[in-house]
């Protein structure tokens, strides 16, 4: 607004400074009511991906664990409201800080400010709660109910929120918002989150599911892998659509503003920045897709729908971290590599006897890890200059930037395994130590649903039936297992 | 826009009113364009949560009535569309008017105009259809469809737009919009609805649910209380999270405009506001969900997440009211206290061997009144002045405010008690009395689709045997019974 | 831009262009922030129609197929995105162009520029995987997936961009914003695709099923028809409800911007005829959705939840071509036809003993064809003006505008037939003789999840009785019959 009224008070003529004032105070008003329209309905495309990781994770188990997951899905964003409301965005972009933790606006206080109104904190919090949402694939059908609570606020609430400052806030010590020389003078290029979010949830899952170990017959006593499938593909598909859906709001949206120009009076501004990042998602999904789908047909046989699922989002994980820096088809490639990088993963988690139910540590983790790599090798300088105006310009290194920017990218996965690693591996490890964390065998084989969560999702039989298994269920109510929390 | 001119065409010098004029248009145009885009899509939100009732429904009947309950769902918007757009939306919106009934604007004559455009209409219609949803559940699984058919387009033409037209429309008797003294120089702050829509909805669902009586089987002989479980915990989840979805629509989108400023130039105005109501929305629901986790584990031994959806829901409802004049710490307390209200009026409603099968009436009844009061107790004077400027501020007394908001809420409640009982009763009653209401013991035990919709939901047998059905059924059509509807 | 600055520049006094220029370079950057917001969420609408499409498609056949149709239409989108980012777009909207098809923009190249930003792109990818998901429902349970993507691609590659290209670029041959006199001075108003989608994807899907033939058991032995009932009606409302929701892109976005005024400073703007276009959209598929509610309840005896649904989207597809320049009242007229369009076509389709799973080629195409005859007799002179101004105004017959808008549209019909036939209807025939259009009866019979996508949808048994069905799985997937594709 300052910046307006300077240059159109002379331009108007002299004694014109209210005239300025009065017709640029109306365009920043019109400004900030475009931009937060804008961040409100991409923060509720994001957490409609809640819907969609609840319905990917109830597909992808079986039957008789699907009230179990759907409620740590529910709870994910219940739980995640809280706490980032309390801790979390405080802790995220709590500006000024010490560069690795933010410490103001608890519980919102200074919200709304000139820097954050409270779409941003709306919108960061759908993020949070992705997060979450991506561990709780990985450990699900096994774990005790109580260990979720913990981990889901713990990182909803501290782990996730400290390495989204570090990358995202203006004084993050890797953020390449920064305007001083640090980290190679480079800064790093994470734009909507392979790194923060779905490296950071694929990590946490990978050590919660190896610390648990496989489910009962995941593997045979050969060892051979026995594929466990989900209980319903329907789910599965829908989730995937609704992810998709919701990752025109993560991505595009995480501009935060559409209203800002790069040269005004001209067609090509921020808007059409997102336009393309929206494009580039919809290409790296698209293609990762396509190569699952005859990949796996050469490696298995058939054409399979829940496999092109999962590599269509990890085609989405990967192009999150540069999506609004890179060429549309530099996009193809990073989703052609993502699905074989799914595949390989897959492959080598099998060879190990790792056993996470939704595949999140190898898609997330695996393809999210890709992503930055990917980054680092075809950001554009042009786009880069639009995007992170204020910081000296690094790209990628196929496209003449030199290594710079992969060397911070580089360091980036590495800090993130660190972090994710001694935070969350430690709890898992201590909630195993204290008898917390896995089911007892009796109830992993007569499932969740019935031992702790009062009975099956499921009642398609006639009333008859139905009403002896209500009687059955009633029964067990009544008399929790001691060992029951 | 002539205030604009007025102030801009002085500050720009002598003989400038043709160029304020230019300016100020162009600024007004602006804002139509930015403040329709934004109804619009909160309109869209807001149908979107009609498939979050068929679900939440379709999941919590039994799988025999599971095309009955959708059929509603879908007539409900179907009806809605066509009664609301020729007399509802008159008799909610048509001032000027007596302040009890609107009488303008039938089959949208005069729309377009300064006061009203389409987007005004779609989105008031997406609320009308919402509250006849909530009646649909409370009357579930044994309720003659002609029944329906009668008091869906009674509720949507009639009843719904009356009440609303009293607290909503510029010239209803207590609308918080009056600039006059009337209602204890108060009016009433029902901002989105806990009152207009929610409880209403209730209302009209105890009526109905009373008069027909519970579901056979739902009390046994002995008179405890027997859970008839929905067919479908999955459905119910997507039921929630698409209603939670849609309402990120409901509340903020009720502001209808986010282009306003509060002081022109500044961060924060009417758009901050609208984030505020989404994120007061959140916590409502979020602390809601906890608190009905952690209550029911108590009472019952086990983690239910159908019981968390219902408490989300039902710190929705309550936080609707409230939801744009609250602290976001208020709407922690909304939340806390909503969840104890849902599980009190269950208690309350197997005492006196009430069946709703969506707990509709409580949720949407009980919560809703409850968040009636709570507005009356925590609304804030700063953001009354902002939400409601035209009116002497009256805000919440525990925020010392005194007491005449809260006496001009107890009179909401009992007028929508009151107004719903003698028309929807009454409506209700009468069918009763001509045998329209209830089915058959007979049809009621083998279900609705069987008997009405031609067939079952789900067939997810082999071919043989789907032919076979299929050959049943065609029988079933050939023979309507003489009674049926 | 310019025009704004030569009208602001005078009347700021002399020496004012610099100050004017300012000035609106400002108005028209947050024109392009706007106009990119609103069409950008528009598109995630439309995108959200593939979920839609995907549900209503598994919902309608039986268990044994859903993983192959839900296959087909993840893979619409993936495929789609691919090709028409390659060709499809400019083929499209590659002006200049010989008015048959375009020929710029290939891969992107030159966007964005003054004509289309990314967000165009975005918007009309997802219409045109819209068609190809049309036509995906006509051949399910009975096509070899190679035929699938081989149609899939030509449809959205090809066939659907040079119709599109036709009536909605700026100088395709029978586009309305032609300026010349062309077509009986006329081109054709096709709004939203009534024609250009819907009757192409509907046409495309008519000669699939033609030449496969019904399915197996479609049709007795003494040539009854039999109703293969579609295996989950919750899976057909919620795909209804998502198509709904969807529309709500599809019409109002066909604008692509809400920005625009007709006069300045006035109520009444673009931004109004996008609201009215979503009610004219609302009120078609209600009344549709009403009257085949009682229409079937006369015809079979029960009320029919999938029929409602197929009713309200005939009323859609019906709508598409006129609802931005009709009335609100004539579009329950066009809603009302299109209910008995459908009902006739499925009349006429049983006779001939025609099948199509989804009624797709009967609703989409029938209903379709209506609605380009319906613009022709009801659109508004007022209207037309508005949203065509670039053009001698013709408008509907019964409006009193005369035949030559009816001529222009019955040339249409024909032309969309006929280049439909040749095309698709070769491709069609061609791969019939070829032995890869349908599958053997044996496969038919096991249903394609078991033979060619590695398993059933679902797995609602226990975990012994899943694991016996796993590895019967995958001993089918080691050994895949050698005519397998």
């Amino acid at each position: 607004m300052a910046t307006c009224s300077a240059d159109l008070a002379p331009l108007l003529g002299p004694n014109a400074t209210a005239a300025a004032d009065y017709i640029c105070n109306k365009f920043s008003d019109t400004s900030f009511a475009v931009d937060n329209t804008y961040l409100l309905f991409s923060a509720y495309l994001v957490f409609s991906m809640q819907l969609g990781f609840a319905m990917l994770c109830a597909g992808s188990v079986r039957a008789k664990n699907t009230m179990n997951i759907m409620l740590t899905n529910v709870l994910d964003a219940a739980i995640g409201g809280l706490f980032y409301y309390l801790f979390g965005f405080a802790f995220a972009f709590g500006s000024p800080s010490n560069g690795f933790i933010g410490r103001h606006h608890f519980a919102l206080r200074s919200v709304p400010s000139s820097s954050f109104d409270y779409s941003n904190f709306l919108y960061q919090w759908a993020f949070a709660i992705a997060a979450a949402g991506i561990t709780s694939g990985s450990i699900a059908e096994r774990t005790q109910f109580v260990s979720y609570l913990i981990y889901s606020s713990f990182l909803t609430g501290f782990v996730y929120p400290v390495v989204s400052h570090w990358f995202w806030a203006t004084d993050g010590w890797a953020s390449a918002l920064r305007t001083d020389d640090f980290l190679f003078g480079s800064g790093v290029i994470d734009f909507a989150g392979s790194g923060v979010v779905h490296l950071v949830g694929g990590v946490a899952g990978l050590w919660g599911a190896l610390i648990e170990g496989p489910r009962i017959g995941r593997f045979d006593h050969s060892g051979r892998s026995v594929a466990l499938r989900g209980h319903s593909a329907t789910l599965v598909v829908i989730g995937t659509f609704m992810l998709w859906f919701g990752w025109y709001g993560f991505n595009p949206g995480s501009f935060n503003k559409i209203s800002s120009f790069y040269t005004s009076g001209n067609y090509y501004g921020q808007w059409s920045a997102v336009g393309r990042t929206a494009v580039t998602t919809t290409l790296a999904g698209c293609t990762a897709a396509l190569t699952t789908l005859f990949g796996k047909r050469i490696l298995t046989g058939h054409w399979n729908v829940t496999d092109v699922c999962n590599g269509l989002l990890g085609g989405f994980a990967a192009i999150t971290a540069g999506c609004s820096v890179v060429e549309p088809w530099a996009a193809i490639i990073c989703g052609f590599v993502a699905a074989w990088v799914l595949i390989s993963c897959n492959k080598l988690a099998e060879k190990v006897k790792f056993d996470d139910p939704l595949e999140a540590a190898q898609l997330h983790g695996g393809c999210g890890a890709w992503g930055i790599i990917f980054t680092a090798l075809f950001a554009s300088e042009k786009y880069v200059r639009e995007v992170y105006p204020s910081r000296p310009v690094r790209y990628g290194l196929f496209m003449g930037g030199g290594g710079r920017l992969l060397a911070a990218h580089i360091i980036q996965i590495l800090v993130i395994v660190g972090w994710v690693s001694v935070t969350m591996g430690t709890l898992f490890y201590f909630l195993h130590k204290f008898g917390l964390l896995r089911i007892s065998a009796d109830d992993e084989m007569a499932g969740m649903d019935l031992t702790r969560h009062g009975g099956l999702a499921y009642v398609y039989h006639d009333e008859d039936e139905s009403q002896k298994q209500g009687t059955q269920m009633r029964k067990i109510e009544s008399h929790p297992s001691p060992s029951s929390v």
